[in-house]
């Protein structure tokens, strides 16, 4: 369990700040007077109810990035970009609660370290396989290569 | 396998209840005639619509904090908070769908049940990192101390 | 990990197909100049917009059946039906988009293949029951009946 001890964390972590979107779209509807099932109302509450929204249609996605990459690549590198990733989701829910335009800077950041959890997972899945089926230990040939040089 | 098997049963169970969601949605876009992909209609259709969408939002988070919860602290108490919230999440569908009103009950209860997951998956995660790290075994420590008073 | 890598290539495969349509959505909210928070507009861009809620919507329970299905039942046979269902959301995708008549075929077929690997991940689950808390290795005895038959 301590190869990933700190993904269930970081996991942990993101769980929580979905709790705290979820209460401050519960909030918004009560200060809006928006009464569920209706979700448009006034673009205030819109901007909220869609940040939160977002910000959940983006979270399997994220975990399973954020495990894939902690498991077969690096659990620290994944756990720091975890930490990265839900930092700029706060960023991105207090912007877009504020401006439409606000939303943009953290959205384009937290996407960026998505791309870099595929990438890692990639990776990690690609040396797999071959270590597997190949019998190729790339991952350990290239440590040593960079020590040699 | 053992240790998440019971897991992997709630796990199961929660996808099945999904699916009962979603054909309920799919009845009550036959019955209200609304056609995809519009969704918003009358009162009664948007009710069931908004009650799967909020229990499709919140599966990912389940399924996270049980396993968690599951793997890091116990897996018996987490399969039993499990039942209780898909138990919950049911009532709240069935409720949601006759009034607005009647999701309330169930919802905080299924919320309360989360909150337990995210609590023991918080411990298991901490005494997981005080074992590791620490060297620092306090689960067997507290099961020592409660055995001597 | 050599039991898990093909479950975690078809994973990523399906995260980077969650990233296509996510951006295939950008693209059609500045074709139709619909700006967030609005999810409204011409049905062009609506079908759009649903068929990546929809997708985003089955992504977490394809991922937890995927997962289910190919550590308690057999990997290969669960990443060939991911395959299988990850081709059927694109070829969903597509139709919505041209007409909501479009999405039905492929929609079906998904649903099926999501049957399978749930029908597939409730067989490994009842037999590592039985052989966990019964002791009784069910699945070796069907293979022992069927090689004497």
């Amino acid at each position: 369990m301590e190869e990933t001890v700190g993904l269930a964390a970081v996991t942990v972590l993101g769980v929580l700040e979905q709790a705290y979107f979820s209460l401050q779209v519960i909030y918004s509807r009560r200060k809006y007077s928006v009464s569920p099932p209706a979700t448009s109302g006034p673009p205030e509450f819109e901007r909220v109810f869609r940040a939160q929204a977002n910000c959940s249609e983006y979270f399997p996605i994220f975990i399973v990035v954020l495990w894939t990459s902690g498991v077969f690549f690096s659990q620290g590198l994944s756990s720091v970009c975890g930490l990265l990733y839900l930092h700029a989701r706060l960023r991105y829910f207090r912007g877009y609660s504020q401006s439409a335009q606000g939303r943009l800077a953290p959205l384009y950041f937290s996407a960026q370290v998505l791309w870099a959890l595929i990438g890692f997972s990639s990776l990690g899945i690609f040396f797999t396989f071959c270590r597997v089926y190949l019998n190729l230990d790339l991952l350990h040939g290239l440590c040593c290569a960079l020590n040699l040089i």
